[in-house]
């Protein structure tokens, strides 16, 4: 990793390293590609995105969240994949994958000095274990953008994988465990996709 | 630009609609490369960055500032830059970008109901005006980004635009306002680009 070496304040030397080395998730592309379909996405790009979904669509939690919360997990959610890749979520991989993003989170977050590493493991822990308000909330987004991207690609990544109407409601529907009216909306949504012959349904 | 014609819930496509319209963005190029030097950055991978450079550096700020306020004005601040262009820092049609750019965020914003256009063409403006500590603190991070890649770049963007010592200080100066302390780390940075033959000084 790239070393600033200029000896003029080594803290901030450290968290300007940190920003650097993160700076390879723009290089970790995804499975779904972006709303005009001429290019995958990246994973900068997916979390600035999904940043400005959660503030857009606060009014649809399930409970009151602190926005600002959601906002940094969402934030920083996949700078893991720089070590430990992007794994599809319907992949037999994922699971697998916990103990490579354990590894990354402590590797990646510890470039920082011990305070600010903490703070950053425990929000993406939080993020991870996805069992507070704040966490079930950013869920909600980081499933929703690529949905909503294989509906107006007219199921790109749904038809290159061979994923169904089923496996994407199981892989999806903890949405509701966020936000129930993003939920139903979902549903509505796949059933268009189906209509239209982006998704099958046996 | 894509409409979704669910006809499911108005409100929310409208949001939708939004999030999608925005996605242009990352077709918007910066002057400046990614770290690595491989390729150009555009506005939302710049944008994701210069959040978690805020959140990160917020100790160094001149005063306390709502941190959620400067992310959420960094997260929206280029997408006016979808119908207005990346205008170069060191540009001569730098000033006659503003008409622009305020027609953009009519635009854009207006794909919104009123009540969510007004709050983001609000936080839009405060930013442009730097005269909040929020605005202050978040134009830092807009300027202190394309520095750092300069400087790790090797000069790329100043040798190629014939861009002097002087001029990057005189454009880049008001980083003090933000953090008197990040000021000082810039300046020591801009010297030793100078010593490495980054940067032109007469």
């Amino acid at each position: 990793m790239k070393k600033l070496e200029l000896n003029i304040n080594h803290r901030l030397e450290k968290q300007l390293e940190f920003i650097i080395e993160i700076d390879k998730v723009k290089n970790i592309f995804r499975k779904t590609k972006l709303f005009d379909g001429n290019r995958f996405e990246n994973d900068a790009e997916h979390s600035w995105t999904i940043c400005i979904m959660a503030l857009l669509l606060q009014e649809y939690s399930n409970f009151s969240v602190n926005i600002e919360k959601v906002i940094i997990m969402l934030l920083i959610h996949d700078i893991v994949e720089i070590d430990a890749g992007d794994t599809f979520l319907y992949s037999s991989e994922r699971g697998n994958e916990q103990n490579k993003e354990k590894e990354a989170a402590e590797r990646i977050f510890g470039l920082l000095e011990n305070d600010q590493k903490e703070y950053f493991i425990n929000i993406w822990n939080e993020f991870e274990e996805r069992e507070t308000n704040e966490a079930k909330f950013a869920a909600v987004f980081d499933r929703l953008e690529p949905m909503l991207q294989n509906y107006i690609t007219e199921g790109y990544t749904w038809k290159k994988h061979n994923i169904t109407f089923d496996m994407v409601i199981k892989n999806n529907e903890h949405i509701k465990n966020g936000s129930k009216e993003i939920w139903e909306f979902a549903l509505k949504l796949l059933d268009k996709a189906v209509e239209k012959g982006y998704l099958i349904k046996y």
